[in-house]
């Protein structure tokens, strides 16, 4: 009980855990002018990415596993199991939307902290506001400030909370979906308090899980502790006022670095949700300027039997991470950036479907990969490439692309976003279904409640 | 994703994960010749004590408000409340009475960790049980199974675990409580892995919690957590077959200190559940020495009213840590060396009722304390307390105790602790139905199910 050896606590930490509820608490919503425009259609655009990914993933095994194990718990019907039939209580039902809109790795990015901010936010606030017939208005206004949360905890603690082996959307995720669901709820300062006070307990993930379905797993179990933590905090339940930054708090229990200007620099004025990004393709960042460079070579007019090689140049990490030349299935795939060219070549795009097995085995993407001559360039940055088509009839087509479609640099368009969004969902709830519910997200801050939404989200009804 | 700055990682640890699940999955029970007699009636003693805490703090505000919170969710009759009517789905059984089993801090304690084994693990197990109909005799021995999980694993990352901020009850206590109820589901080898692995991404609990509601939620949370990756992986779902030992795995990212021959030497041997002890009184350890020698005063015939001062000598450090003297209420007075003699001397005994605002602001104990005149002397041992009460009629009665009541070295009876159940269940149950209750704890390993010891638990049915 006398020893004390922990080395490096600092036991000046502002009060991150008061200033953030009383942000959470009081900050004004959209229509009052907490935000600008720009900032609320990014919501928009999170919140569509994401309801598109839990669709699309909502037949895999890794959420008809969870939804099983939900079922031995005989859960009462309060929230809609997106993309399914199903409905559970409001916790499981963020757990297992949760773990369907990571299940692709297909979600949102903010690219300062990788944290994949709206599974854990969305799928919790979702599943609470339908029950609770919020509007849609209060869940894009808790959307924003919760995901301002995760990522602002998150820009703190990165990178060496990261490195040390957490899985930061899931440890960081359980406090946006706290925070977003004390909104939502309107708790005042105190309670949210709580509710962030009882989620710090809570950090779930570990970066040992990737390619498993636990690593899924994180940002669903960290929606169901932060709505249980705010659904605690609203009876009454207690928890440390100082539990993010105290020397034993959570932030100095799971990383040595803290920067609490992170936390307090611009709060309410900057909103994280603006630096948030959208993948255009299924697999790992660093391939995507490959694919988009192929799929530029492909609007140019080159065609995949016109081909005698492909020259690529890339950094030094492009390979290390993909460089698998034969991939045997689509989950190898996801890690051949020859893959990636020949998707990108052959279909302009690469979603889900392009790293189906089906696809990665057919003869003419095994002849496409194959004509893929890599070469390392550390000339070249990491979100860049450079690629030569090399045709029979002699000609060379060159395409150098700085930054890829998806990053902050070179956004997706509304449009782009809406044709990922059929490419996850149409196969689930056929075409018509997808686009009412396209224009059911655009329109989500307009709604007076979230059933109609989620009734177009519901398969087989 | 070039970065690795990850310092510490070892490489070569032993395969854990798996040695633990295959021990969970193919050890053999105690009627087949798993372990000692001994060994079973420690479990059984560890039960009853858990029973009885949780019984005994069932109608707390923390167990009011975590009910409160669980029926937003609209539950499942599946299992039972202790102490209370209601049933809720297992999960939030686990949850409830995780939280309830822990909330006066007088549960068992593993000493060499200082973990609260049974919470997490009795939690999971008594509503999966229960529900599932499963026999008395499978529960002690998935119980004993699991606290040698949660303690193993607690052995091997102790102390530095610890004293970097984690409530080392709850982020072991979940692989504790899935290991138990993976035995319980009678998983194979495999699938206990998987459920090692999905409970080893939730480690529950920072110290900074302790004061409030969040420190007993803890041990709730990591049943709840544990219960469901147990059932997560019975339905398929999977996880990193290296989860606890990996570089990024959970031990390495929560602990630099990872000793793995704690966890594989003499397993299946040496049962951690052998070193569990029980606390006779209702306050932090360090008074216990000072309470059992005012207790013993008692028994040797030293009234209150014949004292003229009582002399104490204690190590330093349990004035540090508990030398309040004028304590205003009940939780203070857990912090009171002074009060614990005089609710020793009083009553021969400081359950939670001697730490009750009432009698400790009742004016004989507020003179008494005043009478006890505290000294340090670091020649004895923290463990050790030596006692003089110096009468009016001028005579001196000496006591040393060198370890009290409650240590491994002088551990409690059965006896004592049948009286310390009636303590915490009394009020809750009636003194027949504690008789009752008292009598199905100790033949529990042969209960055909646990649906009798659980309706017994039952107040105002």
């Amino acid at each position: 009980m006398a020893r004390n050896t922990q080395v490096s606590a600092d036991l000046n930490a502002p009060p991150v855990t008061q200033l953030l509820a009383r942000f959470i608490a009081t900050h004004p919503g959209y229509l009052a002018g907490g935000w600008s425009a720009d900032v609320d259609h990014e919501a928009h655009r999170t919140f569509m990415n994401w309801l598109g990914c839990a669709v699309g993933a909502a037949r895999h095994d890794a959420a008809t596993a969870a939804l099983a194990a939900v079922a031995m718990l005989q859960p009462a019907a309060q929230a809609s199991v997106l993309g399914r039939s199903e409905k559970v209580d409001m916790a499981s039902a963020a757990l297992v939307n949760g773990i369907s809109s990571h299940t692709f790795d297909f979600d949102d990015t903010h690219l300062k902290t990788i944290i994949h901010p709206a599974g854990p936010v969305a799928s919790a606030l979702l599943a609470l506001a339908e029950h609770n017939k919020v509007s849609g208005r209060e869940l894009i206004d808790a959307l924003v400030l919760g995901i301002d949360v995760s990522c602002r905890v998150g820009n703190a603690m990165y990178p060496d909370h990261y490195d040390r082996g957490w899985h930061i959307t899931g440890s960081t995720g359980t406090l946006g979906a706290a925070a977003a669901c004390a909104r939502l709820l309107k708790l005042d300062t105190e309670k949210t308090a709580m509710a962030l006070g009882i989620a710090a307990s809570q950090p779930v993930g570990m970066r040992e899980q990737f390619g498993t379905m636990t690593k899924p797993y994180h940002p669903g179990a960290a929606a169901r502790a932060g709505l249980m933590s705010a659904l605690l905090a609203s009876q009454g339940f207690t928890a440390s006022p100082k539990a993010l930054e105290a020397a034993r708090g959570m932030m100095q229990t799971v990383s040595t670095k803290n920067d609490w200007n992170e936390i307090t620099e611009e709060l309410g004025q900057r909103f994280e949700i603006s630096f948030n990004s959208y993948k255009p393709f299924a697999c790992g960042i660093v391939i995507h300027p490959s694919i988009d460079a192929c799929a530029q070579l492909r609007a140019q007019g080159v065609k995949p039997e016109d081909v005698q090689s492909i020259e690529l140049r890339v950094h030094s990490l492009v390979l290390e991470l993909t460089g698998k030349k034969e991939p045997q299935d689509g989950l190898q795939a996801k890690f051949s950036v020859y893959h990636g060219c020949a998707a990108g070549l052959t279909f302009g795009r690469a979603g889900e479907e392009e790293f189906s097995d089906a696809i990665v085995s057919r003869p003419d993407m095994i002849d496409l990969r194959r004509k893929v001559v890599a070469s390392v360039d550390n000339s070249i940055e990491e979100a860049s490439a450079d690629v030569a088509a090399v045709l029979h009839d002699g000609r060379r087509v060159h395409v150098f692309v700085e930054h890829a479609i998806g990053s902050l640099q070179k956004p997706m368009t509304d449009a782009m976003l809406e044709a990922k969004f059929h490419g996850l969902t149409d196969q689930v709830l056929g075409l018509d279904k997808s686009n009412a519910l396209i224009q059911a997200c655009w329109n989500v801050g307009d709604a007076s409640n979230l059933r109609g939404l989620t009734a177009l989200a519901c398969a087989d009804c």
